[in-house]
């Protein structure tokens, strides 16, 4: 901080203090589209950057979006699956995602302690030290995307049938990355649809989702455009498997421009696993092959931010198509 | 586990041999009902006692029973709020959560080493050692309760109004319970109506509540009773404080026999807080006093549970009355 000294006589100085002052205040000195919507009472600030409550008009977006994603891929047949925001912890360690994404992952730990540990417990939060030293890992962890829990189960029932599976997941997620970027939530929701069977099956579904998606976002009446992008992996050696991921085409995104337009949103993505989570947790195709994977997820709160971004924070003023597609003749 | 030989020449052995079998397939001799309902495909294992994905059948249920208390509670004109399942850890310590039940709560914890750090995570996960040393305390608690996160929110607001408050909140909670009833699970989802106001404002709200819970419950055609109840304080000092909510009639619950007739499940719960809440987060009644606060909870997987106990596992064959209270015309 010894280089940030403040001088009010000039004018970049009045700037500094006035950005000084908001940092107090926990506010930019132009209202952001964060302090927007918490004044407009859309999100509830929980003291946490990243986590809000949302009130009831934010939460009808967010299940008009999810209806309409429901009607679009009603023809898919996927089998329904609704998993808690926690998974196994053994299945989350096989999933390899500490290794791509060890800073992003939540797992929960326990008091467990008996009564002579709970009194140092309350001893320490009194007096304001650490409480933390009988916390011990349970087999918890919160999910990283809602399609993980799903492999494993899928994996159980023995080889796919032939025209392979699709499976609906929905819930909310934990990824450690606390932003005042409101489109970058440590908790939000996710829905997707994912895909299991033989390579040509998965191919054909992302190609056909991205399609639908585009769909999606146009009867939402959103700027968006699709791109090729990778996953963040973590450390020196993340960079070389983003590039590979990108050199292989795994993972497209469609962006829609939320915070800038410079660094669009990733509010849909479409993914091609190839057989990593078939190799991972051994299932197979009716022919004996290891499956390949693929999944669209759908973020939810992104898609929602999206929409009081471009149709304004009042949905009452937002166009009729749009009220129609989220919420039926009204 | 030397007192546990197992004889197999005589009855009891062969009884202790079957038991142990079962033991190792993960089921009881005789089906559970948690087997039932593993193998109606309505709940899904995760590999955690406690952790289960559910089908689209049980979620219709969950969803159903969740619109019948939102229309049983519309002229409550509560504001609903929605949090996602954790809240800030500032906001838990203050709320002496820890006090009473230390060994329920769930801390989330994340990986805060570089790229060093990282390889030993890998190598010890490989090698099948601990790799949670690197995992610290994130600022975010799993919520315990629905109702936690909204008291520091409305504190913040000022005095309440003349009329008090009421608050509808609706969300995943955690608690550290492991245990093969299903009806105890790890995580589950809670509605609850807050009230924040008057002792008398919180009094009537309460016993109207236990009046609309048992006409609720009558509709979905399930036996049940109102009992005085006590929550699960921890340690020695905890029958201390659980006899003196007790006494005080602090805390009543709607049981329905699940598991078993002569221990029936709390499936909703009617609350008094007293000044408990208003104190710790310093809010106030019109007239400066400390606000006292109640609610009433329901149990999500809990009632639903119960429906499949007393309907049966095919709700095409549930009542007629039944099935048109969750979901309307057919």
């Amino acid at each position: 901080m010894s280089d940030a000294k403040v001088t009010l006589d000039d004018a970049q100085g009045v700037d500094t203090a006035k950005t000084l002052a908001a940092d107090v205040l926990g506010r930019a000195a132009t209202p952001t589209f964060r302090d927007e919507l918490i004044d407009a009472g859309l999100l509830i600030p929980m003291g946490v950057d990243g986590l809000y409550g949302r009130s009831e008009v934010f939460e009808s977006v967010v299940e008009g979006i999810n209806n309409l994603v429901t009607r679009r891929g009603a023809d898919q047949k996927a089998e329904v699956m609704r998993f808690p925001p926690a998974m196994n912890r053994t299945d989350f360690e096989d999933s390899e995602y500490l290794k791509s994404f060890p800073n992003l992952a939540g797992t929960i730990h326990s008091f467990c302690g008996g009564d002579r540990e709970h009194h140092r417990l309350l001893k320490c939060l009194d007096e304001g030290e650490d409480w933390m030293e009988n916390q011990k890992p349970t087999r918890a962890v919160l999910t990283p995307a809602a399609c993980y829990p799903c492999y494993p189960v899928v994996a159980k029932r023995g080889p796919l049938p032939e025209e392979g599976r699709t499976i609906d997941v929905f819930s909310y997620c934990f990824r450690h990355e606390p932003s005042l970027d409101p489109a970058r939530m440590q908790m939000f929701r996710m829905r997707e649809y994912v895909r299991m069977g033989t390579p040509e099956q998965i191919v054909e579904f992302r190609a056909m989702w991205i399609e639908r998606g585009k769909a999606l976002i146009e009867t939402l009446q959103l700027p968006h455009w699709i791109d090729l992008a990778n996953d963040p992996f973590f450390g020196r050696g993340g960079k070389i498997v983003a590039d590979s991921q990108r050199a292989q085409e795994l993972k497209f995104e469609l962006l829609i421009p939320i915070e800038s337009e410079e660094k669009p949103t990733a509010c849909l993505s479409f993914n091609y696993h190839m057989d990593h989570f078939g190799e991972l947790w051994k299932f197979h195709t009716a022919d004996g092959a290891v499956a390949h994977t693929g999944c669209v997820g759908f973020g939810m709160e992104r898609t929602t931010l999206a929409m009081f971004r471009h149709h304004g924070l009042d949905v009452t003023q937002w166009p009729a198509g749009v009220r129609e597609a989220l919420w039926g003749q009204q």
